[in-house]
């Protein structure tokens, strides 16, 4: 089928849905959407480059576009990817799953699986600009006799990696965020803030990666309904997160131990994403999984230097943060 | 103790030792001796920089010495370690021990263990020259009435890293290691460079690290006398295999292609070092680890980019090489 045909064929899947509309279709339309939306936006604040994009499908079942940007004026590598991925879940992954979600019930079979999901990685060039994370996802896995789904649940959240502290970009971060936040339950800021602060711990180096933000995984605790109005709610919360951080700090000059020390940063993200992060190792050990859409989180460059300690006066403040992480926002 | 005064003792430690004395001692002083012959071979072929040296002691037992030279006029990065470290292994890692090691016998128990050995990457500047590896290692675990181990093995190996292929590089490289294997059994080198170019595999990839060499692990076939002859034959070897390829290329002249090529080539050292290489996973998993020490094998500087196609005229032939393994030597 000549590919004009399949996207509009996709198109017309996602056009006049309605909340009665399937949850997977629901979610595929706003990441969709979210990506367009996010790239023109990142486009505006580079002035130069643009995004490129790949469209491509899976064999086992499923597709994707890949949008990246790279050596644009401000961005060394911006990658904002979407992806609808279904099959069967091997059995070593099902059990996996079933302490998160024991609806799943006993079984030593392969699981029918569905996720779609968008993530964003964004590097600038300039050591001022933080680096910036964010991913939103649906999964469904089992099937019931009326083909209903065992078991769903939403993922996602977004997190702030600079070079530099600077403390009101940090608080913009989480402000923004915890507003999102607050309009659908008063405990999802604190507990997915704390969440964020755990995860990325970059055990072996006792530090996180970044100066957190949010994350959450199997959130299932409210209608689907519900839980996809939060989402779409932090999703569209992104472009007020991020651009007014990059419009102050993309043009700001700096010195070459900036850049040297933004460099061994990103040393520790390209740590943190292959040793520890739960996307990047289910990414690799999925059975024909797009290895560029993956490795797309890498940064252009990161340098390891041995016993490289980081200069106190100049960036000493941000690894206290890292190492002990600070609540942004006062309760 | 002053430092002065730990050392004078763990000199003595290892001096007069004979065939009689334990292996551990054995092995630590070879171990000792090669790191000091394998760096002042590199300072001479560097002819400029000097390695700087780091005494550590493990607060659960145990100490080392990592070498490291960087930035030198030769090598990027260059870093020789050795260490000793014993203790309590988790029932976890015994367990995981266990399918290879049927002596240790079932044991929901923890166990003393020992390891000891010295592991070695080289990164050079010139993308004519190739980056190399080698470890060698024994280990002891458990420990019967009498205080011997209920179960030692041998393990290591030595592999090449090219960015640009020289056949004639890898002949030799494969040629010298072969050499000592056929010393002490005629099947060494043809399963150790199968089990070489098998460990190197980067899945995710479909590519290997680099053009092989030899690997083995869990070797305990023959006496731990005779097993401790080939490792010292094979790192005795090392000099002969490394030196003679890097003073024919390291002052070639190359392209800035050349350099961008090496740089993402380094990309992939470190996916294969921090998703797939049992030391540095054994390693960050390890309580009371020295990070630095595993981190040493990073390179100094890498890249990655967004669907990066290698030059086929320029880099076809290592790309081949990478993806279906060559037999070096003729049979």
């Amino acid at each position: 089928m000549p590919s004009k045909t399949v996207e509009a064929d996709q198109q017309r899947k996602l056009e006049g849905l309605t909340k009665d509309s399937p949850m997977r279709l629901r979610m595929e339309s706003f990441v969709k959407q979210m990506q367009q939306e996010v790239t023109s936006a990142l486009e505006k604040v580079d002035g130069q480059a643009t995004f490129k994009t790949d469209r491509w499908t899976r064999a086992e079942g499923g597709d994707g576009i890949s949008m990246v940007l790279q050596d644009g004026a401000v961005f060394e590598k911006a990658g904002v990817a979407v992806s609808v991925v279904y099959g069967m879940l091997p059995p070593a992954a099902v059990a996996q799953m079933r302490a998160q979600h024991p609806n799943i019930g006993k079984t030593d079979e392969a699981l029918p699986f569905f996720a779609t999901g968008i993530s964003c990685v964004i590097h600038p060039h300039n050591p001022n600009a933080p680096t910036v994370h964010f991913n939103y996802r649906y999964f469904e896995l089992g099937s019931d006799e009326k083909g209903e789904p065992l078991s769903w649940w939403f993922g996602g959240g977004c997190d702030l990696t600079p070079t530099i502290l600077y403390e009101e970009d940090a608080v913009h971060f989480h402000e923004v965020i915890k507003r999102a936040c607050d309009e659908h339950d008063p405990r999802y800021y604190r507990d997915f803030k704390k969440w964020c602060d755990d995860y990325f711990y970059i055990k072996h180096r006792g530090e996180r990666r970044g100066i957190g933000g949010i994350f959450f995984d199997d959130l299932d605790d409210k209608s689907a309904d519900e839980l996809f109005t939060f989402v779409r709610t932090c999703g569209d919360a992104f472009v007020k997160q991020y651009v007014p951080i990059m419009e102050r700090r993309k043009n700001m000059p700096f010195t070459d131990e900036d850049k040297h020390f933004q460099q061994l940063r990103r040393g520790r993200y390209v740590e943190f994403n292959l040793v520890h992060d739960r996307g990047t190792k289910f990414g690799l050990l999925t059975p024909g999984a797009r290895v560029e859409s993956i490795m797309m989180s890498m940064p252009l460059t990161a340098r390891w230097e041995y016993m490289h300690e980081p200069d106190v006066k100049a960036h000493g403040r941000l690894m206290e943060v890292l190492r002990v992480p600070r609540e942004w926002i006062p309760a």
